[in-house]
């Protein structure tokens, strides 16, 4: 695919690495940043043939193919438009936008306009996701109760990000929209999010939006995502991912823990870890973080999709309803109750039960537990039917 | 110390264990159990001189110095009262109450009683736990802003804990009690909880009661607390503690992933390793779970307390507290709004604020963040301290 | 680049994959097997537009411009000499021979051919490793000291393995050679192995070769390579790297705990991680088996190597001097001695001493060990450098 | 008990820490130092009614049932002497003698007295040792075949450990012993060790001592066991086990990975998490280093033993048949060849052969391996009884 990539920060590098690391037959056909400097740095260092100041010609480019928006956040909506109005595939980093008020209408303009549309969550496409997801979908966990995803660290490289006008919110919105999509893959991306409780608050930084915050999302099946953001964990970058199902549990440690550990005295170098806080001591790098980090598979996604006329697993709908959810979280944080999620636009599974079942031990009982002992023996604990009385009942 | 032990089950054995397991001083003078049988295979199990149905007669021993309780949840009040009268000194296990009123009865009545009260929650007595709370207390992880344990496995091995009428609740009385404390402690028992707002849900069993819940305190200095809790887990017992202050953060994990990992293929013995729910794979067994979980610590801190005429480090009045907490979480998933904790006897500090103090970079601006960027150049994110504006500004 | 596969099992699937996986602008342009039906069935997988049970007919290709060889051990030689007939580049798995000998003519004809040579040592390739490696070549560690690789899982998938006239030794040849190459990196590949002595035994399988073996490798400049391999170690693929300095370590585990655990009671479905030997109870999946095994970061190399006209690497030179080393392990297995590595061409540095330096303290003393006491006080162990006598000295 | 400890340094006050550190019935009568400042030091912190710098003193005093030896290794065997003239109990820290000859005097001088003798092995006492062995003992790993052992850290602590004459050797006898029996237990203490592989170098430290070595020790029955030692390790204590047998693997890591994990820039305090080599980043303390090390299960092993008139675990016996495996380890070292152990004693089995039994398949195969592939099918790779040739079969 030809590309033309609007943004040149650190976003749009890390999506250029992915872009052009490994033998790709993709290429950057055109770069456009507000600043003539940044541009022409991000041409050169990427070979990329044609730079420019205008976000139109960057769009328009005649060999363009698709545009990958990678600005920030309060201006994403204007170079959707741009796109839908030039035909030219879009696809769109994360968060979509501010909020699910922009965030629907940049998906009824690129739906009316017919093209094609992607968002650009990296965290479900990393490698271990992709893994877990396929285990999850092939009932090895049994009915999903419950999915959290923590994402903490000391805070983004950009000052855009601690503007709350440019941004829309805090590390809810800028580290939050991953961890709702993430839980909301495990849970089943047609299960209706109901309503969020959230807790947000400004603990540390000198800034007007949160720093650290913690919800829940009730989902139609009775299912609970649950997310834990901040930007004021010390010590690296925390990503991690559980799921929790009848049958099974699934642990992933995206960066901290990943069978990689050095420890050094700092003498002999002056190398230092990325997004490590230190260059001495014990140090956690992470192998390759472009593809742990779940570009390389996005792309190839993506890029798939727009060749095979097919939908990507990630689109602006789906951009949409992460807005929205985090639009009821903000809503929480502020009334201090369940909030309802808004959504005008639902395209899942309505009216889902949980499909608990109870499980029979005999006519007279259902099993409630049931253990070997140290000694060997089975252990049962049952409730009666009818009286609800429950009993132990031990089997040698 | 001379000990009479009431309740000959599983917690009584796993006391009996940590009291008689290494070279102690210490002796159980009598056992009381409902039932003879039980009575008298405890006695024989662990040397004990006597045993007895009757409760009375165990506390009245004449040799025995304290009493330690180890029924029921619903039996706990009686067995304090009956102390008081005996003027033993008593020592209780986890909860103290099946809610606040209760835990508030048995608070007043061995004050007024002038007798020595322990209350037995072993997690904040385990050594990974206590070294981090010193650390904490030192002030390695500066202000603390959120703390989080997790407990949580396939459910209890008795049947009274499924019975809400016994138990006074689910998982959430069961395992969230040790969960409140090990958060409180963190972030400072002098520290007023203000409010709750919880979660739960009876996902799987078939019981009246919650069998998963999550819940978030909030103290008066801003800091939170967190609690995740089920009996539906799968895959073992999982018990992690996490901390976060400004300054740095603290993991502990008390079980599944402690250094000891075990794979066999089952075909060479019937080996089963504690609370593992397989006997074959990788297992991670504990080593010493009796240290582990806490139990020599805290009974050494209770008997020495006595010795020296010193109040314990976990009193009644701290089971009063947590039960107080735990009422406030029941009362929110109910209602589903924050509510607030209720405790009419406050021994703590009043009015405490966040201690945030906003950093100064300069005289113009304050310091969000500081970076060492890939190329080892500072990068500092500021706020001006009059506009507002933040800027980004690297220096060489 | 246009390439031919020689070889359809499982190793030329594991290459196809990493080729043709991303958004390659690679491809595979002829397969050759020498089963017909295992041509065409790879030839249907991967898209593949010629396929051949002619070996010649799929190197002299006229597309083709590289050729890969993924056949067993003794077929390594006649493809190789094949290659250099028609002058097409080549790439071949590892070993390169089934010894030095077979290894030393595959170099010299590839030199005297004037075709490009690359050795498929992927393990030097892995994400981690290189990262590793960056952080050994930039100082972080110091001068290395030690350097082990270990690989050891329960046996290969493929028959040839087994034999020994056709695989040329057991475990020690087949995984070995990756773990000389990888400690030999570290340690630094212009430093000449000397010696190496080796323990080896077929302690458990039915077969003539060597079915577990350990081993030590001692460089001019004193640093010691050491590797442990088997095909009788049960609970998955064991894939470890230690290397220890003097001013640091780095540990590096590449399968069994990469930050993905689950735990699934089997009962929900069938699902069976990849060199799991159960799929129940808890499991360690690899995120990405390929990225995570090096080989896109190792085709990239030896592509873009041809592309640019310079050596990758790892080319046949390497796979020689690990055949060389190997060949020694296997000699002082025989001897129970030392035996010397030898190297009838070696491009390395000669006559490389420790770099050893004694630290001075003062004039009289050199420094043993500077430590930090439990009180805060500064703990010197110096050595008199007149006398010899070792004293403590401590600063407050 | 009532014990008196000779000698008041690092190991003295480790073990007074687990003799007196939970609610112990027994004391500490007597300590003897050399110099009287400590001896009096030690007798405050500890309170011992008892100090004195005559050896003599302290062992012969009438209340003392138990001596502790906590000296150099130079000073162990006068002190064994003397408490066999005094017919007193003994207990000897590690390693028993600098050699086999003179752990061989002290052997034959105990047994002849007719007294108690105690090997303070405590590695072999960790909570997780214990209940690995047991694993190993049951048989969950089936035949063991291999069993390693590593201690590295920065070096010791006290001078004398870092003077060859005093210390009778470097960091191999200083750590290797530990090791040494740790191995030896896994593969059944019963079982011949019969010859040694050793390598040992001073790559570091200005010392006439190894600072780093590595052996293979190989048991009757063709187990293996091995040892990775030294005192240059940077990054703390590391301090791992592993053990590998037909039907499965223990993993064991006692220090730097036991599931407490801590970051902290350090601007808080100035904690030092014990032998970690920094007071920042991520450090990796260990929750109860006393009863992590095994001391507490070691001395109620010795002191129930003395009670109950049984043999210890760990007598001197195993002091002297380490001693002699690490003497052979040494002689390897020089003339680079496997060295045989000398056993002059040797009370276990003889003529022990491997117990290798091949598995058959039917009448004509024998089983090599079996799998699933990833198509769910069983494949198996077999081998002809007569002809030897090795076939795959595939049952699907």
């Amino acid at each position: 695919m030809k590309i033309a990539m609007l943004g040149s920060g650190f976003i749009g590098r890390f999506y250029a690495d992915a872009l052009l690391g490994q033998r790709s037959k993709d290429q950057i056909t055109s770069i456009y940043s507000r600043r003539e400097e940044s541009a022409r740095k991000f041409a050169e260092d990427y070979a990329v043939p044609h730079f420019t100041t205008d976000m139109l010609a960057a769009i328009q480019h005649p060999e363009v193919e698709v545009v990958c928006i990678s600005l920030p956040n309060n201006l994403h909506e204007a170079a959707v438009l741009a796109c839908c109005a030039a035909k030219k595939a879009v696809i769109c980093t994360k968060p979509l936008g501010r909020n699910a008020t922009e965030a629907k209408r940049m998906l009824e303009a690129v739906e009316q306009a017919g093209i094609f549309h992607g968002y650009l969550e990296d965290l479900v496409y990393t490698p271990k996701f992709n893994k877990a997801l396929l285990s999850v979908q092939n009932g090895a966990l049994g009915r999903i109760l419950w999915a959290k995803s923590r994402e903490t660290h000391p805070g983004p490289h950009s000052e855009w990000f601690w503007d709350k006008e440019q941004a829309g919110g805090g590390c809810m919105l800028d580290l939050g929209c991953h961890c709702v999509e993430i839980a909301r893959s495990f849970i089943g991306k047609d299960i209706r999010p109901v309503e969020v409780m959230c807790w947000a608050d400004t603990q540390v930084k000198p800034i007007d939006a949160e720093d650290h915050a913690i919800a829940l999302v009730k989902y139609e099946n009775g299912a609970i995502g649950q997310f834990e953001v901040s930007w004021t964990f010390r010590g690296g970058m925390d990503l991690r991912d559980e799921v929790m199902g009848t049958e099974g549990t699934i642990w992933i440690n995206n960066f901290l823990r990943t069978g990689f550990e050095m420890f050094t005295t700092g003498k002999g170098a002056d190398y230092v870890a990325e997004k490590a806080e230190s260059n001495s001591g014990w140090l956690f790098p992470v192998g390759d973080e472009i593809n742990d980090l779940g570009y390389n598979h996005m792309f190839t996604d993506m890029f798939h999709s727009i060749e095979s006329q097919q939908p990507p697993r990630e689109s602006f709908y789906d951009g949409y309803v992460v807005n929205a959810i985090l639009d009821a979280a903000y809503k929480s944080a502020a009334t201090k109750q369940w909030e309802p999620v808004q959504l005008d636009i639902w395209r899942g599974q309505t009216g889902v039960t949980s499909g608990k079942a109870l499980t029979d031990y005999d006519a007279q009982y259902y099993l409630i537990k049931e253990e070997i002992t140290h000694f060997g023996a089975r252990k049962l604990i049952l409730k009666d039917k009818q009286t609800g009385q429950i009993i132990e009942k031990t089997i040698n």
